[in-house]
């Protein structure tokens, strides 16, 4: 893969041909998910180069972390990792700083229709979203039904109560509709979660 | 190595356990940084493992971004990573939230007595640093010079103005002196350098 130096007009072009080659106009607006053949890390991963390129917000997925132990260094050629392990991660997968403000999320989809099922949330993410939420970030999860196309931005705090209450395996989409703001679908960017976020900040100052 | 979940009892009482076989007393208040033999990375990582555990600030390294290419899956052990490639990284090395404020960093180290090398931070660096500025993050560089025991807290902006300046390929210690808040020896954190940081926060909030 070629590899642009983010934020340049080639990650912009790059970003156009991509989406040309889907078959997409950019005129149109009605697009549904679905019909990008996207999983909702490559929808936040393309909106998170759209708020980039635009100077929007500055968010970033963190990079698996890796315990590398045997590199190689060919002749004319670049270096090889020959022997690497999974490493435990202690955060979620991404953050970043929006208008003074520390964002920091997690994202989970399910094929589910009627119910989220909490195990996809790791004891560690929950943890640092309340170590973050403790030091007044922005701390939310979005969460897919990818088999209905429904995106939620759902508040931290909420998900945090709820994975926390032993009787519960699962929330409910009608809880999850009741917490979270909806992200509607948009061409540019894919998941537009920054609206939400802008409704997350106004909750705040109102408080 | 045995990983503990983040900010538990376990995590203390090994980063405990670490000091203490360095020989380091936890009532020495006057060690010097060289007595640790640590990296400047090591010191940080120490001090941002403090500042997790006593719920003072959010602060991760980010993980050395890599391509994953092959993984075995041995049966009863566990998966290795058997060919990856280094990847381009986009953003500086620290990232996280202090009370309520977007903190983004690199830290840099040299044996230079008098001057610091502005090679020694690249492109994607700078640039990154720029755009968490625009979104008005608190954004510094910890700048060690190991052979003098000195560390410095600088605000990004000055790094980068030194950065463009063709003429410049090096930044004077006293240049450095004058940019910056020095950062006092302490035994926990190791680097304290969050004393800087109240420093730039308060700068920001007079002007």
């Amino acid at each position: 893969m070629v590899k642009y130096p983010s934020g340049s007009a080639a990650a912009l072009q790059k970003f156009t041909k991509v989406s040309q080659k889907r078959g997409e106009s950019h005129h149109r607006k009605d697009v549904s998910f679905s019909d990008r053949g996207m999983t909702l890390e490559q929808m936040i991963n393309e909106s998170n180069k759209y708020y980039l390129l635009k100077e929007v917000a500055v968010v970033h997925k963190k990079p698996t972390p890796v315990q590398i132990v045997k590199v190689d260094y060919p002749k004319r050629s670049r270096a090889v990792i020959k022997e690497a392990y999974f490493r435990q991660e202690s955060t979620t997968d991404y953050n970043g700083v929006y208008n003074g403000y520390y964002l920091d999320f997690e994202a989970k989809e399910t094929k589910n229709k009627t119910s989220f099922p909490l195990k996809n949330f790791h004891e560690h993410q929950i943890v640092h979203l309340e170590k973050c939420l403790k030091q007044a970030g922005i701390c939310f999860t979005i969460i897919g039904f990818t088999s209905l196309n429904r995106y939620f931005v759902t508040p931290a705090s909420a998900v945090i109560k709820a994975w926390w209450t032993k009787s519960k395996s699962s929330v409910t989409l009608a809880e999850i509709e009741s917490w979270s703001v909806e992200i509607a679908s948009g061409f540019q960017p894919t998941l537009p979660y920054l609206t939400a976020v802008d409704q997350f900040i106004a909750d705040r100052k109102s408080n």
